[in-house]
């Protein structure tokens, strides 16, 4: 008897009964516009209200066709097949549901697009400053609470509750980051975080961070919602700064509005009892892998309050990649930064990837994949190595360079570049190791500062292999005014507020005047080297070649056809006198050069005198 | 003035002058015999002589032709390039040099191949035994030293200096390898080193080692001489056991006869001044690297006593590929350890193994390429990476086990399969990971259960992996009766003699009266597994499942379509109690197992014991 009540309930759940004389209502489509003129002609919309996948669909509209609609185990949801021409006109569609002798029309909007700069790539040119826009300036402090939200809070005394900051508080800053040298801006997720606060380990904590969407076509109106983002896009683009967006597909907010009423029961990773992932890929990688061990690593969740989407459902795969499209095409974004890359479906990831790829062909895309090694980082970016699957990801976070500079080349008392020289080196298994995006520190790791002992000289030489290497640098918020900190006793601790941001701070780090000493002459060395950067293609596309650090001296050359530029680090503890003989294959025919950081002149290139703890750029000449 | 005598000086030893009336003899034809019915037709000689280059070499025997005679910058050398018909008889040809009316006759056999089993090959079926013949039994105390050879000095007492040990003593102790379980037997190089002492850092030492080469065509007389080896190949391949030698192509010793009198400057590489390799192997696999650089890795000299030569003298190639060839079939050998392998010309290095493999198709060949990481390792051996270069070597030495074990996971205090694991699932690099030699130490590193802080209950744990994961596990004699020792202060330390093997010893650690319990028992483990590899295919051609290391334990399955072996560790220092729902998709069916350590049987094996730093290997049952 327990079996047969066991079997109808299943039953009950996945079948869509008869549904007579319910409620009809359509509450959302989503994309919530599309445009005309879109390479891909085809579009799926998600149309979601009680019952609204009861109704029967059509559409009367000059070059729009629906050509087939679906349902689901959920009656509250269909899904509609839309291909529009290219000859269609900009208007408004009205989609019109039927069942029995009830009619609903839902008027769509088909926009023209508007010319505006997007998807315009972030490539070695650039320089990434990444900051969170809660913790990085508050420009509009009517928005930073909400009561009608589920987390009404916020309180800036508080290292878990949301602090207030906002789009327009970024905005208000683009200029800091220009004068800085910095060329793009990566905001941490901007979107919709209606989420509760959520207990860790004993502690309420806020989502302030925005990893957990609960609407991918609503801006947090804490942020200033989707007008301050276009608006803040716009300035940045004026201001000669591309944007970055930080993309989610692999899980979204507890509350989003999708989970709580699913379309079915695998739109995401359903298991018998809870199962967390194990933070491991090696799983996804190893050729000696069981099938359980992968089915955790990127099925499982990556937190209780994060629902891991099962991108294997064709209609939850649509959704995600266009929300992707709308945001480019909406917002006027130019890379995308995807949190969590390894976990998500790695077919699914490719096909999200070509179509903005084929939608946007400069745009940039880089992945977090955090890993240990170059062979586990390759997989999950265009490579050399015959996997049995093959990534078309073009770039991605070099998790290996950050942990060759900042845990282990420069961490506390080491001195030895050789990590970063032998990391390099094993270049070979990237198509293009030019497109991954190098960094130090980020919101999720100690501040780089922390970790190598606040040491004021490791600091710089860091900063200068980081400007100076192959990659596409990028750095987080504070850096440049010496922010530290590890994550001890928590992650808050290395997302503290920057200085000057919020209305009523002492302290203003963003002018010169609010900076000590020491202060701005980081801001001024992440600034010289910063700018030379951006205004010498040399640094940025010329060749890298790197000769075997000896005796703790790493020099190396980036050179084209009319520049070559000598970047010589000592982290020895000793000054050495470098006898540059072995560097005949990049040096010859140079006889002087000019220090970069000082504008000094240097006349005699046989031996270079290298102080203790020291980073040289030198732009040879004749 | 000065500039034109350097000039005459430098012409003079560049070019042949006229030679007429000097005396002209043979002293060398090399190799010194060959073989009919040898599927490479072409061979080609070195004569070597007093003025030899200068002699016009004719041959009149059937089915042999003389196609061409290379003169090189000495006139001591001709280089005759012969093809050997497959219709060629077994026979004495006559080498006829004339020049003017002098006429030299020179005698070469050419023999008839002996049929004997040569080139069987090592794979994941074997066990592979390392010794050091001067350390490991002195069967023939009358060869021990010769007064007539460089270093004339023998004693056990210095342990810088030979102790006497030879292939007799080696082919006494065969059987205590059959026994023990091993399958083929390395012994560090075996050619004469008729090298003087070196003075090392104040220490004067032998060359007991042997990578010193004298004579290619001569096993060095100490040792027994080319009759010994023959009769060492024939009864370990009597016992069942297969021969690996010790190639070494990257350098020869000061003392070599053709270093003394080179045949062309370029026969070594030469340098403006004495120039050491760096050691370091990353500037042939990095793509931005330097041409110096490079040099220097490849081309610096390994030490300043054994010359660097040049493979990219064709003459030498030559030489040097057919030595292997003449060797393989001479005495016997099945497998060919290539010392310093990545110091080698890497285009020479596949045309040899190319040359080894087509005349014997099973034949391994397993290069010793010391480096830290799979990418870098993969580059040495057929690989799955895009390099611009592509090896053919079929294995490798597996330093990146070796150092994941012996150096990370159980190295003093540590206790973490992980790294083990973490190294595994990057198996996806190599064409065939089962072809890699594992080892847990050998002749060049501190001895396994010194670093493993001499830890009897480690020791078995590291033992357990090499004798049971993939690829042809070797393991450096001694390890077996708990020798131990770390390099400091000098490599003697790891190479003492083998207890027993000598006469007079007081202790006889070759027979189980002679070992103390726990020596006994170590014996007894790596016997009972060993054997147990050895007469299981599931073992050592069984699929590898490996489950992500939790809480200290570490699972993984050898698998066919007959037998299941589960094999876990627990590295931790608490007993667990391992559930093993998680290993599902390897052991749905089975309800008992086999402890193949201990014969026990376990019949629950929903949760299996794994008491503090164990090892189970479990053979389950239905």
């Amino acid at each position: 008897m327990k079996r047969i009540i066991f079997f109808l309930v299943t039953l009950l759940s996945t079948v869509v009964l008869p549904t007579f004389a319910q409620t009809v209502q359509i509450q959302r489509v989503n994309p919530t516009n599309w445009w005309i003129g879109m390479k891909n002609p085809n579009i799926q919309l998600l149309v979601y209200g009680p019952n609204a996948g009861t109704l029967t669909y059509t559409i009367s509209y000059a070059g729009v066709k629906l050509v087939k609609a679906h349902t689901v185990e959920n009656p509250n949801y269909a899904f509609l097949d839309l291909t529009i021409s290219p000859t269609a006109k900009p208007g408004t569609i009205q989609l019109v549901g039927k069942r029995g002798n009830q009619t609903i029309t839902q008027p769509y909007d088909l926009k023209a697009r508007d010319g505006l700069p997007k998807g315009q790539g972030v490539t070695s040119a650039d320089f990434i400053y990444l900051a969170m826009p809660d913790r990085f300036a508050n420009g509009d402090p009517t928005n930073d609470k909400f009561a009608d939200m589920a987390d009404p809070n916020a309180d800036r005394t508080n290292p878990f509750y949301r602090h207030g900051g906002d789009l327009m508080g970024g905005a208000q800053h683009l200029d800091y980051l220009k004068d800085l040298g910095a060329t793009a801006i990566w905001f941490t997720p901007v979107l919709e975080n209606n989420q509760p606060l959520t207990n860790e380990g004993g502690v309420m904590r806020s989502a302030y961070h925005g990893y957990g969407f609960t609407d991918q076509y609503a801006v947090d109106k804490r942020f200033g919602g989707n007008e301050a983002y276009k608006s803040f896009v716009k300035k940045a683009h004026a201001t000669g700064l591309k944007v970055v967006q930080d993309a989610v597909y692999n899980h979204v907010g507890i509350n989003h509005w999708f989970i709580k009423d699913m379309p079915s029961k695998d739109w995401v990773h359903q298991w018998p009892t809870y199962t967390n992932t194990s933070y491991k890929q090696q799983p996804i990688t190893d050729p000696h892998a069981s099938e359980i061990d992968r089915n955790v690593t990127v099925n499982g969740w990556f937190v209780p309050f994060l629902p891991d989407l099962n991108q294997n459902n064709p209609y939850l795969a649509n959704f995600l990649i266009q929300h992707a499209i709308w945001t480019v095409e909406n917002f006027g974004i130019d890379a995308w930064r995807v949190d969590t890359y390894l976990y998500n479906d790695m077919p699914f990831m490719n096909r999200c990837n070509q179509a903005l790829m084929d939608e946007y062909p400069k745009i940039h895309i880089f992945g977090e994949s955090s890993v240990n090694n170059v062979v586990d980082q390759s997989y999950y970016v265009r490579n050399k190595i015959d996997f049995p699957f093959k990534s078309n990801q073009p770039g991605g976070l070099d998790f290996v360079v950050y942990n060759a500079i900042t845990n282990n080349a420069l961490k506390q008392k080491n001195n030895d570049a050789f990590p970063l020289y032998e990391t390099l080196a094993q270049d070979v298994v990237y198509q293009d190791p030019t497109k991954l995006v190098t960094f130090l520190d980020n919101h999720d790791t100690d501040r780089y500062l922390s970790v190598i002992g606040d040491d004021f000289e490791k600091y710089k030489i860091g900063l200068t292999w980081l400007l100076t290497t192959r990659g596409i640098p990028s750095m987080y918020y504070g850096t440049e005014i010496l922010m530290k900190n590890f994550k001890d006793p928590s992650d808050a601790e290395v997302r503290r507020d920057f200085p000057g941001g919020f209305p009523g701070d002492k302290e203003n780090k963003f002018e010169a005047a609010g900076r000590n000493d020491r202060e701005n002459e980081a801001f001024q060395f992440v600034r010289k080297l910063a700018t030379y950067r951006r205004d010498n293609p040399v640094m940025h596309s010329g060749k890298l070649m790197q000769y075997l650090p000896q005796e703790g001296i790493y020099v190396y050359f980036r050179y084209d056809g009319s520049k070559t530029v000598m970047i010589a680090t000592n982290t020895s503890d000793k000054e050495v006198s470098c006898d540059t003989t072995r560097f005949a294959e990049r040096m010859k025919g140079f006889t002087s050069a000019r220090n970069v950081l000082t504008d000094a002149t240097l006349t005699d290139l046989k031996l270079v005198k290298l102080p203790a703890k020291t980073a040289l750029v030198l732009e040879l000449g004749k």
